[in-house]
């Protein structure tokens, strides 16, 4: 299946465009936040926010109270867009640099959830993206917890990926200019784990955090 | 001068919301890259591309072929989101799970920068922005570089930023709980310079670089 239609097609540097599923998912997975535009008023309105994915659906969540949230159920047409940063390509020329890259778009509509088992599901798909784990440890929610949570699901049928990756593309003539070229790797790092100011000293880190 | 407008203004937990230049300048020039929102017929578009802030101008570019980029001075108005994820908050109860975060939401119009004047201190702000001293070392633009690629200008008047810092905040029934709670931290970090392969051996690292 692929997930190529005229609207997530890459028109520049096709090269670097992908459709399918072994592509796009993992970097949907891999990252930890996505941005979401919406139209407001005829207005676009980018929030980043936590998602994750389960089999072909996209969850987004936040809370019952936000104003963009309640809006994307009566949108036509959402963006989600993931970005990955792997790195900056120092090019010989200003004009070649670049960053290594791996992104994904993905256009649809969004959904509100209202099936309770679903809405459970999708919050527990949400915490397991983040941390594996920390659901079977942490309080799991009430009523009212789940009721002020409002949970969004987009079917993943049109996206596309978009990557770069590798040593600059200079110019053929500049590859004798005596300038340092190559890449700058970026990436995210875990730290040190910080303990709530509150936390007695008796509970230990649990084993899935470290 | 404030940036706060009807449309910035942070409703959802509202003393998260800042509208200074002192808190909203240093999350764009820390930023690597940000993602921008522009309604195509109909529909919303996001995507990620290299920003750099001058005075009160907040710049963008790609290629003059960019349909996405060819489109924004058309529109009315545009969307730039800039978000920098410090870590994951870990609550006593799922429902209070949480990122820390900086992130700044800018509205306004963006304008092609057909100054030429202007386009080069552009670019090379852009440069001086993902590595400082890179401009001076590398090989300039030259006419057709310059034409090859847009500039767009967004005048910064309407932004907000979000910040969450901090423990999580439990529930007071919760805090008795036998759940490690906490922050586990993330940071963008550097790695090791690689080199392009066709580099030679006689040509150091600069002290930018290092």
């Amino acid at each position: 299946m692929s997930f190529k239609t005229d609207r997530t097609r890459v028109r520049r540097l096709p090269q670097r465009g992908h459709y399918d599923k072994n592509t796009i998912y993992p970097i949907i997975d891999e990252a930890l936040y996505c941005h979401v535009g919406i139209n407001v008023n005829d207005s676009p309105a980018v929030i980043p926010t936590i998602h994750a994915r389960k089999n072909d659906t996209l969850y987004i969540h936040g809370s019952a109270a936000s104003r963009l949230l309640k809006s994307i159920p009566k949108e036509n047409n959402i963006c989600v867009t993931i970005t990955l940063l792997d790195g900056i390509v120092l090019a010989r020329s200003a004009f070649h640099h670049s960053l290594n890259y791996r992104s994904v778009v993905i256009f649809g509509k969004g959904d509100l959830v209202n099936d309770q088992n679903e809405k459970w599901n999708a919050l527990k798909t949400v915490s397991d993206h983040l941390i594996p784990g920390r659901w079977e440890d942490a309080r799991q929610p009430n009523q009212k917890e789940l009721d002020a949570t409002t949970v969004i699901s987009i079917s993943l049928k049109e996206a596309s990926a978009k990557i770069r990756t590798g040593p600059p593309s200079d110019e053929e003539v500049d590859y004798q200019l005596p300038v340092w070229a190559g890449v700058l790797p970026y990436t995210i790092k875990k730290g040190e784990l910080i303990p709530d100011p509150r936390l007695p000293k008796s509970i230990n880190i649990p084993d899935y955090l470290i």
